[in-house]
């Protein structure tokens, strides 16, 4: 991959089953502008607490991330846990902790074994040598079943930059987002306030837009370090090339986020939901919202089940503003309900033949108004079930 | 049963599969009084709306309600069909078709077999000579696996009343409310404002505090009708016969929809959630309505898993005010988490012990103010799956 400036590391520190890298680190020459996004819930991991103190500068340098143990529900004794480990690293790094960001995905309510850090630090520092972004994308996996990786290129003043990105998701997805870690990185040089809203903009029609079991968790971050180090001029708000580079962003991000639903926790299915015509676009997103995560909708996808009604049903008690009479409803381009009433003809046999697919779009016209949202969702399966009734033992 | 002045019938119409009764009448020898609540979806089935429009008098004298057909998303002419019937069925009983409510549960989106229920509509009101309510109770079964019914009795005035009533859930069981079907009556003679009164708040802490799945129906019903025909004198509202009328009719609904929750579909568990210490009682109930519908909850207690992180993950996206150093967990009387950190010691051992019964009571307590709120869930299972990819084949 070609960014300047940034380096590497993964090492297995034991936190994880052995055999699984599951400490990793993302190191850049020189600090890098920075923005995060991070979970709303109420309950935030310890290394969600300290990172997000430290972002509000603008400005991070490294990354500190292991798999295995979420420090959350840790208490005092988990924010102790994170801040020597990160003391430790930044250390080793020549740099200030509060260059470094810390982040944790894993099981909750377990205390951080901070040995284990300590021996495995030595290690991860030197092997930022010959470690890759593939190898921090494979550290941060807990239930995926693959790395999720993208990248992008643009110029900028006559220099070309790349932007990269990774991400782990699988479970506990859902908008204001998930067990969802992604770190993107770029060499370009961007104004500061530009990047932070550009980010902030491309998250929210990504990883804002997805939904695979509409749990969210404690530890959901999303990370972008800007270094500069492609030598372009820097990026801002309104130019051709701050377009350009927004676009590239978004790109990543939804390529990342759609990654994300199609390794969703025993999914078969990866379907687009897209709403029309509702009062407003908040009111999209209500009906979009139920719809992606309605249980009874999943299980029809998995079962291949041209139940439209069910998906009617959900919009009715979305909160969106509905005329029942007005609901249109299609899968891809079969026209499975109009005006509230079923198609007919040979709708069931044609939206069954979609529903055999392993991505369809679902397209909802509530008739109302102009609004619209769009959002990603996966069926809801017997794997799924499978893997988080098992996933602490 | 000793309940005066109702009569019973179900025959099978052959809307459902064959070999079951898919077409039940309750009818009162006089007009009573009679309350109902209904699915607060913008989708709503034809019936519901009839019924609504019809109930606004405060007086019903006979339920229609048939089960294989939801009558939902079928426009104008599920709107005729069901007032058909319901015309056909009044003639025959020689009431005005006002007094007659109408319901209907089962697939959504499919046009209802008028000539069916012409056909069977002579055969139901002549079976009111032998029918009984147990007979309607398991008419109005779709994916139930038990028929659900529960009666009580009281005195007012020196004159015993029996209230009783039935009920049909298993999957869309959500708050406000499911694919939810209650009817309940009484001979006891109820003043009607107090009844209206009673009888909300009755649903409020039963129907309105389960959840199976999180999705909620186009044609949730439930109703009551007191025909007075106990003979006592009227109940009301403030009154000590008021309030033990009060106590059965909570009691009653209580049972019918722990009875719902106990049979989800495909559930293995009935799990209580408790919630106290909120900051207020709405509160409380976005907590325990979080927990309740998480799947990773759920599954986490089909596995037997005491995986109490998952719970105050859920906890923190409720939306409720929470400070996470001062959450507290237990699973009965095992203290699995103290100030948002584990109970250590025995807790893990101890709790899964208690995950591994049939029944268990989940209490968190937000330590902030003196909100409460309690709700029953089930675990979410691969019977569920399997239910709900198949139910319409």
């Amino acid at each position: 991959m070609n960014i300047k400036g940034f380096t590497f590391s993964a090492v297995e520190a034991a936190i994880k089953k052995p055999g699984r890298k599951d400490l990793a680190l993302i190191v850049s020459d020189v600090p890098a502008v920075a923005a995060a996004v991070f979970t709303t819930s109420a309950v935030k991991a310890a290394p969600v607490l300290l990172s997000a103190e430290r972002i509000a500068g603008g400005t991070a340098q490294a990354l500190l991330v292991n798999s295995g143990n979420a420090n959350a529900c840790t208490g005092d004794n988990g924010m102790t846990v994170a801040r020597e480990t990160s003391r430790l690293v930044a250390e080793g790094l020549g740099i200030s902790p509060d260059l470094l960001q810390v982040s944790s995905t894993g099981v909750i309510g377990v205390q951080m074994p901070l040995d284990r850090f300590t021996a495995a630090i030595p290690a991860l520092i030197d092997g930022r040598a010959s470690g890759t972004f593939d190898d921090v994308a494979a550290a941060i996996m807990t239930t995926d079943t693959f790395a999720k990786m993208e990248t992008g290129s643009g110029e900028a003043g006559g220099v070309g930059y790349t932007v990269a990105g990774i991400a782990k998701g699988a479970g506990m997805i859902m908008p204001n987002m998930a067990t969802m870690l992604s770190f993107i990185i770029t060499d370009a040089a961007v104004e500061p306030e530009f990047l932070q809203q550009a980010f902030r903009r491309a998250v929210d029609v990504s990883f804002n837009a997805i939904t695979v079991d509409g749990d969210m968790s404690t530890n959901d971050t999303c990370l972008i370090m800007a270094n500069g180090m492609a030598g372009n001029p820097d990026i801002t708000e309104g130019s051709a090339e701050g377009n350009a580079f927004a676009v590239i962003l978004n790109t990543v991000l939804l390529s990342l986020a759609q990654q994300i639903v199609r390794d969703g926790e025993g999914a078969t299915k990866f379907v687009e939901i897209r709403i029309t015509g509702a009062a407003s676009d908040a009111d999209a997103k209500r009906a979009a919202l139920a719809i992606a995560n309605s249980s009874l909708v999943k299980t029809a996808f998995f079962g291949q089940d041209a139940n439209w009604g069910r998906i009617f049903a959900a919009v009715g008690y979305s909160g969106a503003e509905v005329d029942q009479t007005r609901l249109s409803l299609s899968f891809d381009d079969v026209c499975m309900a109009r005006n509230g009433v079923f198609a007919g003809d040979d709708a069931e046999a044609r939206g069954t033949a979609v529903l055999k697919q392993k991505e369809f779009t679902v397209s909802v016209d509530l008739g109302i108004g102009s609004g619209t949202a769009t959002m990603y969702t996966s069926d809801l399966t017997h794997a799924y079930i499978s893997i988080n009734a098992d996933y602490r033992s």
